[in-house]
């Protein structure tokens, strides 16, 4: 077999084996395929596509390049849930806790990364003591204890994904929807999980933009995960406004914990639920999302969820009096309130602004090495749809550094549209995927 | 700019700027721009081919990219001829010294490379002594003294093609069009000449098989010489079989040498006179093909092309003893006489089997530290069109080696195929492109 052969084929527009494929990831993770063959490869695989047998060969190559985890240790069906990324997304902090209460076992590896707030584990060391350094015994028994834990990812998850992404993003190869699946899907599968749930985020603060081509990613993932033998399901929701009101990592996390201990914002305690129904049924106790939806609701309003949420941080070595008391969590020094300038209706908050913005005031990280501030960010005041008057609190702005705040001001400045007129609502859920087809809401 | 936003460019169809193409070929011979990202732009080059003027551009730049022959010191028009390679093509041996002889100004520099047997400078090192080990001082006196040099083409010559050939060749990247026609075009016009004939091969043993696409690889390349100011011709001439009955290097040299007397196959015969005729009205000598082809024939009868090849030869150290008695040229130790199981006609000789079998008897390089064997390759007997009796000899195979000589005909009998029925012949010529259109024969 030779990678010339194998470019060429594609190039042509031929489909291309396992074997074929295998032989890339292969030599591609070993360092026997320079990068200089593998990104003419993508840039072949950018226009000639992928069929959801070449992605599922692919994904299936790149999940077996490194470490699987084995969660066989665990009892009961572990289910999974992956956002592809939006601003103001701490959903896996509230929900898995909620589906915890409810029996079904949480083990979440998760990772750092770059975005405009820190990963989930960035935003839990809020919690002064809490740690992810555990092992995958104690990471195990955890689980199998109180039915969640948070670990670290390894460094040796898809290792073949981590090269191949990062020279796709540098040889303009990023955008094909068999790679990003397949990108997202290996670190996935390699991390163990029977049942997968796929939060796809659509609008303006995700990555898919429009609607169309996030339900494409979603049939993508599904069809992968059901050919390697995994439930799956996506629900594509909306990320065209920031989820909920907190933006940045401490005040995501009180945020997290009123919705635990049911004072949540409408939209995040909605999709908290949405999700955990789905979830639910992936672990086959319910069978309907409303179902479901009771179960969620129950063991927020009994305290449950938030027990359980107590014991996992306590688990890991956080001091639960931060979660008793929300006022002790890291709080910027100065806030600044960002007042409109017109009356009317709020019409688009878009979310990608006000990430860059919170990302400007520090929230997040632009480079591996860039240390994050636990403490800056924004709260909103208004949502879409509400009605605002002239002077009224728009958002407040979490901020430690005056010159940061006037940068991430000028960015807050193009988020928002103020029209006269009730602008129309996006839907919180746009649709669900699974191996039944789709289900557009 | 960035590398990234030009490999995007071009990847969703648009245009390349100057500025944009110059970039990507400083950035890429200086090393600051990686293979991987050349390679995926080419990649998408392939896929979205490039315009008129970017093909200008692009061979602009890789003729930018190193040292420019300067010719300014040479008298008269100086006219260039290409071809773009075949088997037993021996035409600037024979064709330089008619052409000086008609006081055109020859001032070839040429390349050795790889290939079904050697480039024009091995050929000729068939003579002892001779050597193409000159200054470009010593380069410019000869022409001008002569009529005629030959030089070993210098290192510096267009390196970013050189570069970007090695690339594309491991890339799935040859075969575009603009990419061929930079790649070759860079080289002529850093090397100097006021004028440039293109022989572009066509059929089983060129690079371009078909005649669509050799016309296009034409059109392409006038395109570049005339957007550059240089008076440029292309002329599409059959490779289907050999060319001439002679394969091999001191077996071309003889060949070569006998045309010079007037004494050569009738197909290289007619191509001499055909390129030689296209080349004086380049060079402004005559201004019709008849008058050409005339003066031609004249320099030939007369003997004055064979005086000023035995010169040529002189001036760069070859002992001419060799030309006036040709027997004295390298020959190997046997030869075996290839005969025909059938009667009927020759109705094909592939080119590509043949070259290949010179290659498997040691007349050519597989790899660039391959060590030529001068005095072995193939004589034929018969060419498409003729007659043959069974037990006739089809061709006589010139070898040094057992091992050698059963692989080379295990190759040669795929290339005849004998047929009952007279084939109807190709035309030795297909064509003429020139800026004012194409003329098809």
């Amino acid at each position: 077999m030779s990678i010339v052969d194998i470019i060429l084929k594609k190039r042509n527009g031929k489909f291309l084996s396992k074997e074929e494929i295998d032989f890339f990831i292969q030599g591609y993770t070993e360092g026997t395929i320079p990068d200089y063959q593998a990104s003419s490869l993508l840039m072949a695989i950018y226009f000639q596509k992928m069929s959801k047998e070449e992605t599922a060969y692919l994904t299936e190559a790149m999940m077996n390049s490194g470490q699987l985890v084995n969660l066989a240790g665990i009892e009961g069906i572990k289910v999974d849930k992956h956002s592809t990324g939006g601003v103001g997304d701490k959903t896996t902090i509230a929900l898995g806790a909620m589906v915890a209460a409810c029996g079904v076992p949480v083990a979440k590896m998760s990772g750092r990364g770059l975005g405009h707030t820190g990963g989930t584990i960035d935003k839990l060391e809020s919690i002064p003591g809490f740690s992810v350094e555990l092992s995958i015994d104690q990471f195990i028994e955890n689980v199998n204890k109180i039915k969640i834990a948070v670990m670290g990812q390894t460094n040796d998850l898809a290792p073949a994904d981590k090269k191949l992404y990062s020279l796709r993003d540098v040889t303009g190869t990023v955008d094909n929807i068999s790679l990003i699946a397949g990108s997202i899907m290996s670190k996935k599968l390699a991390a163990g999980a029977d049942a997968i749930l796929l939060d796809v985020k659509t609008g303006n603060g995700a990555f898919m933009k429009d609607i169309d081509s996030s339900f494409e990613l979603a049939r993508e993932m599904v069809s992968i995960g059901n050919k390697m033998k995994r439930d799956t399901i996506a629900i594509v929701t909306d990320m065209d406004q920031p989820l909920g009101l907190a933006i940045g990592n401490s005040l995501e996390v009180k945020e997290a914990i009123e919705t635990l201990k049911g004072n949540g914002p409408e939209d995040f305690t909605n999709l908290c639920e949405e999700l955990g129904a789905y979830m639910l049924i992936l672990a086959k106790k319910v069978s309907t999302v409303e179902e479901g939806k009771k179960m969620i609701q129950e063991v927020v309003k009994s305290g449950e969820a938030l027990k359980v949420f107590k014991k996992f941080i306590a688990s890991q070595g956080g001091d639960v009096d931060y979660i008793e008391n929300i006022d002790l969590l890291p709080k910027s020094n100065y806030v600044y309130e960002l007042k409109s300038e017109k009356t009317g209706y709020v019409s688009q908050i878009k979310a990608m602004d006000i990430g860059i913005a919170a990302l400007l005031l520090g929230a997040g990280r632009e480079r591996k090495d860039s240390i994050i501030d636990l403490s800056v960010g924004i709260l909103l005041n208004k949502k879409v749809g509400d009605s605002v008057k002239k002077g009224e609190i728009l958002a407040n702005i979490h901020y430690n550094d005056e010159l940061k705040k006037v940068l991430a001001l000028e960015k807050l400045n193009y988020a928002y549209k103020i029209t006269k007129d009730k602008p129309i609502l996006r839907p919180l859920i746009h649709g669900i995927v699974s191996d039944t087809g789709i289900e557009k809401i």
